[in-house]
């Protein structure tokens, strides 16, 4: 379902919207395999939440949100542009309930595929006319410096998963950090930037942005290891068979001693665990108290990005607000 | 051997170090294991050939070069970039002489290296202080539809090499301009811009860069073919082996009839083909004076380049010229 359906939000819905008529204006084109094989997960799906932020800080500074199109629509690529290669790295088969890029055009064409969205971002935001140079040069940089930083983390992901460590929480956030957070630090002071903002004001929405994706993410790994597989249309503890570790799970095998920790221990990165196993770590996990460890630790992170906004007032202030409610309350 | 060696050139030679001196400082950082794939083929080599193409166009407009110092070193990223992913894409082993970046560090990573090539490319530009931000967001433009072109090109080719059909000689150029041709072109206009010089100058550098590209394509193609081995450290007739539709291959299957061209399709994409079915292949494909046509037609293109710099005068104009002779009259 639609997150703006779920979060019973128009705003969020009008706004997916009008991203996606600028996209599909913007990504067509010859060879229409590349394009088609580009737009594959956007028309397949997406929440377009990192469009809405851009949309919505530029609204909440009193910028007019047209002039904010281009760097909300970049985003998006730039996002689609990271779950495509993101794809090709993990071998993932499935994405927003479709086969995956790599698995539908084949590697060299999702390779490609997603370095068109790349270039087509930066495109995008160069060409456009109604901002001033000067603003439009800062986008580019800040935009380019969270892309450095979504490979960093990306790198940083791909060498916890292959160490046979468990990661320190601190490491854990560093690499959320740079993989997720980034681009919602990036989305919401492009808004700032294209509200023509002054430079307390870039680096508020920064604040808001990086913290509300921390908060984000962590919800999202909760999850990923606790969630209902009506919701989550993955199996039961996912995360968990998978060996992922994330926050939720390396607490929860800090935390456990004994036999509960020996459970988990034999599901964790299993992929011959029963569902029964994994029922029964998952049981283990609930019985630690993980949720409202993981929960609180979110609401931390959103306390911060709400303060980040305490100077700011109006209708798009409490639509950021709300969609940093739904993030971070969202049930498991 | 060095290009700049090659050309007995000082200049290029003397260029290269300082672009070397600029992408090490700007391609270093944490963690390691990302910076040193994604400078793992700069460091083991490469011409330079584009950044000297931005820093001599700049100069010859009477630009300081230091000022085209950000676009010269992205320009190479951003070629290194589309190294790194064709490699994987083709599943190429060996570049300049080495194992390519996916064969040395995985594939993750490769693609992850050439990903944050690509922004760290973008990012030094838009951080470049020493240029007004009109002239940087001109720079981002450009290079952002270049980077585009690429893509489609690389797409163009990957197509032309699944067909059965031998292409047409104007589907081949169409290719190699979007493929190659439009990283030469926006070197030389990138050059222009950093002088900050007018549209008539901008375009007229980009039309060099333009026609030297595909000048220096259709040169490395008949290379490719009928090249020495001793030169080009690659096995003889290589690119008739692999069934590359390139110029020279597609002109010889054209124009050949009979038993000729019976034993050039027989090595054409044949990986079983011996050495001697290779060496016959080839040496029928020189009877055909493909070797002839082909250097007049790189001698076209190097026609038009050379007339797009009419106007100009001065040293940098005639290195540019030096280099377009040595490219177009490289012998095989």
């Amino acid at each position: 379902m639609e997150i703006g359906k779920l979060m019973n939000s128009k705003s969020l819905t009008k706004n997916a919207k009008l991203v996606n008529r600028y996209l599909r204006s913007n990504l067509s084109g010859s060879p229409t395999e590349l394009y088609k094989a580009a737009s594959y997960l956007i028309v397949n799906g997406g929440k377009r939440l990192r469009p809405y932020l851009v949309l919505k800080s530029c609204e909440m500074l009193k910028g007019k949100s047209k002039k904010a199109m281009p760097a909300a629509s970049a985003v998006e690529m730039i996002h689609n542009f990271t779950l495509v290669h993101d794809d090709i790295m993990d071998n993932d088969e499935m994405r927003h309930g479709v086969p995956t890029v790599h698995k539908t055009f084949g590697m060299p064409v999702a390779i490609l595929a997603g370095d068109v969205l790349f270039s087509k971002a930066y495109h995008i935001i160069s060409s456009e006319p109604n901002l001033p140079s000067k603003e439009s040069i800062k986008l580019i940089s800040k935009l380019a410096k969270a892309c450095v930083n979504v490979c960093e983390g990306q790198l940083l992901d791909i060498q916890m998963a292959q160490s046979k460590k468990i990661p320190t929480q601190s490491q854990y956030i560093k690499m959320i950090e740079k993989k997720t957070a980034a681009l919602f630090d990036v989305s919401c002071s492009m808004g700032a930037i294209c509200a023509q903002a002054k430079s307390k004001d870039v680096s508020n929405l920064s604040s808001f942005g990086k913290n509300l994706g921390i908060a984000f993410q962590i919800t999202d790994d909760l999850i990923g290891v606790l969630g209902d597989p009506k919701i989550t249309k993955k199996p039961v503890g996912n995360d968990l068979r998978e060996g992922k570790k994330s926050l939720p799970i390396v607490l929860a095998i800090n935390k456990s001693k004994g036999s509960k920790r020996k459970i988990i221990l034999a599901s964790f990165g299993n992929p011959h665990a029963t569902k029964k196993d994994i029922q029964m770590a998952v049981k283990e996990i609930r019985s630690l108290g993980i949720e409202k460890i993981v929960r609180k630790q979110a609401l931390g992170y959103a306390g911060k990005a709400k303060r980040s906004l305490d100077s700011y007032s109006g209708a798009a202030k409490n639509e950021l607000l709300s969609l940093l409610n739904f993030v971070v309350k969202r049930s498991l």
